[in-house]
């Protein structure tokens, strides 16, 4: 029993993946527990037996329907190894197991998913990765129109990208009545729900449960840091902004951690390092969560920044830490302010921003709710719905 | 101007904490760059200046309304010190800094937040801890009263408590009506949705995009392994159950790690730094998440099961590493058949389980769809949410 297609073109497993044969299996050189394959490009990448047995694409093992896996490599023989390996007529690696299960692995697929080094140096460097930016994004700011992300794939994902390798965005010719943002964001995903809502109000009120829904200045920060996953995505809709003041404020907070690396290591260190609590209460909520304001993903690159002043509570570090604390927090706190890194923009009704909220700090000037109405929507998408939509735009 | 309540009792700000007096500042001891504050049980707290102007309550510091802060350290001198200090007759620290402002701090706050090593122990000790358990937990299932835990406050702390630290609890008496899962989720808070819905139907389906819509066994897992945060509580609903086999099954993932370094450390530490992805793909949707199986806190505690063999990616480690990841991985996956760790039972219409979804591994045997109907509903709520009605509900 194989469902596997025999064309060489086609998926060793339907996933919405194409493995298009770069090179041929040219060679297969047994070992003790594992088979080197030798590709026609002089490649050799070693490939485990456990790891064959386990990825076996048989209908037997996989689930046609779901694609998902049936077998668990633990009911098989640890010590399990092929009686016979050979590449077939249409290029396929074909193995028949010792306990009598045969194996047949599209040789796109298998290339696809080496662990040889320099595979997986391949892969790695195909990785997206983050544009940093400053203030001369001012100057060229990421672009969309609401019409066409909203009616063609190709501009949807022109936008999704920049929003994932920028992380800001603004998008013109947004309709402007109230609610109109659900649609927009929908194009990604649903909407991440929050204490505050599906889609909240940014309007000052008398019985604000935060300083966002004041008429404040507020200093650069992410949202609901206060949470364990702060949103991936935050877009800020205007409605009408007839009021003075109330400027946006953007920094790349990925570049200013690292102009903090490059000028004081020491700090950047600290702020990767020392937790600080950040939390949120009103009457119906208590939100607190402990986090080191940077993060690091496994390479060593800032994946995320922590940030906002006027939800951050008392450090609470160990005593002859504290001055580092304090240290690298006012670095951190003053590199917000340098105007290198400030993106400025009024956003005028119908206008909506866009942007990564663990990457891209915001902020906005104090505004006069006295000189005219100013109304702007917001909501969150997270990041895992932004890249789901990338990878299924691309395939 | 000071918005702080003079009475002993009171908070210096209202965050709905209390902090009440235990020990009183007895003498307060200056120096350089900071202030030590001996109590009257003999404890001594050092607080720096930074950090006490940067708590300075008042209301130009503090906008009183959402008990956020308005101040930025960074506007204030790295060198500031204040100019007199003492303790007045109500007990309370104050501060006539040397820029012209003046902090007066509740001793019972700052008791509270002192982080001299002692008060830092204190606070750690206090902190939840999991409760571990394996199958004897068969003969001593939390079980809770739908009708209790939705009208009673006591009892659905009880019930949440439980499920915090115990991560498995059942409710009975639920209504069978579908959606009825709804009222008793939203009584935590809103839930969070997924590509499978707000509520979901778990239920035998043709079209299935996952194992889960099938009838087939489903070995232990966490559901949305292939999220960046893993939903925190999973709901899972009965509303029919006449069809022979299905029963359900958990263990209790942190369990299963702890048992894991005992046996073998170096597998544990493998599950640990080995990072696995998870992947759920359908015509609409891609997601993908690399992340190790296990992870730790901050204290090398345990803290996260990630695991569905079912979702599990082809393993993509340096060739070297690939027996040490298969052997580690074996391991786990036989020691969650280890009977010595299972709870097993047939959840009956009216029933529910809410388990903690990033701890508490759940399966479920096959069952034969022609044999009677089935159907469960399930839904997630976050963790954070969890926490923030239980510390609402301890107010």
């Amino acid at each position: 029993m194989n469902a596997v297609d025999t064309s060489l073109e086609a998926p060793a497993i339907a996933d919405w993946r194409n493995y298009p044969v770069s090179a041929g299996l040219a060679t297969l050189r047994p070992s003790a527990e594992r088979l080197d394959a030798v590709w026609s490009d002089g490649r050799v990448s070693p490939f485990h037996h456990q790891w064959l047995r386990d990825n076996c694409p048989c209908s037997r093992c996989v689930y046609s329907v779901t694609r998902e896996q049936l077998l668990e490599i633990v009911d098989v023989a640890e010590d399990l190894h092929p009686q016979r390996t050979r590449i077939d007529d249409q290029g396929h690696l074909l193995i028949d197991w010792q306990d009598g299960h045969h194996s047949r692995y599209h040789p796109g697929w298998l290339r696809a998913h080496a662990y040889d080094d320099a595979s997986r140096a391949e892969r790695h460097a195909q990785r997206p990765q983050s544009r940093l930016w400053n203030a001369k994004l001012n100057e060229q700011l990421p672009l969309f129109d609401y019409q066409a992300v909203m009616e063609d794939e190709r501009a949807l994902l022109d936008w999704l990208l920049a929003v994932r390798d920028i992380g800001l965005t603004q998008v013109r010719g947004v309709p402007t009545a109230p609610g109109s943002l659900q649609a927009i964001a929908q194009r990604i995903s649903f909407i991440r729900e929050s204490n505050f809502g599906v889609l909240f109000n940014v309007q000052s009120k008398a019985d604000a449960d935060s300083n966002a829904y004041t008429a404040f200045n507020l200093p650069l920060h992410s949202d609901l840091p206060t949470r364990e996953l702060q949103p991936g995505l935050q877009f800020l809709h205007c409605l009408v902004n007839d009021a003075v003041g109330g400027e946006s404020i953007f920094v790349d907070g990925f570049s200013i951690a690292e102009a903090l690396r490059q000028e004081a290591p020491e700090d950047f260190r600290t702020l990767c390092e020392m937790p600080v609590e950040f939390r949120n209460k009103d009457r119906h909520s208590d939100y607190r969560c402990l986090a080191p304001i940077i993060a690091l993903d496994a390479y060593g690159a800032v994946s995320e920044i922590r940030i906002a002043n006027f939800l951050r509570g008392p450090f609470d570090v160990a005593a002859q830490q504290m001055p580092l604390l304090y240290r690298a927090y006012r670095h951190f706190q003053a590199l917000t302010r340098d105007p290198r890194f400030r993106v400025i923009r009024r956003l005028d009704a119908g206008q909506l921003w866009c942007f990564d909220n663990r990457r891209t700090l915001h902020a906005r000037n104090a505004f006069d709710p006295a000189s005219g109405a100013r109304h702007f929507q917001g909501c969150y998408v997270d990041r895992d719905e932004l890249l789901s939509r990338i990878h299924v735009l691309q395939r």
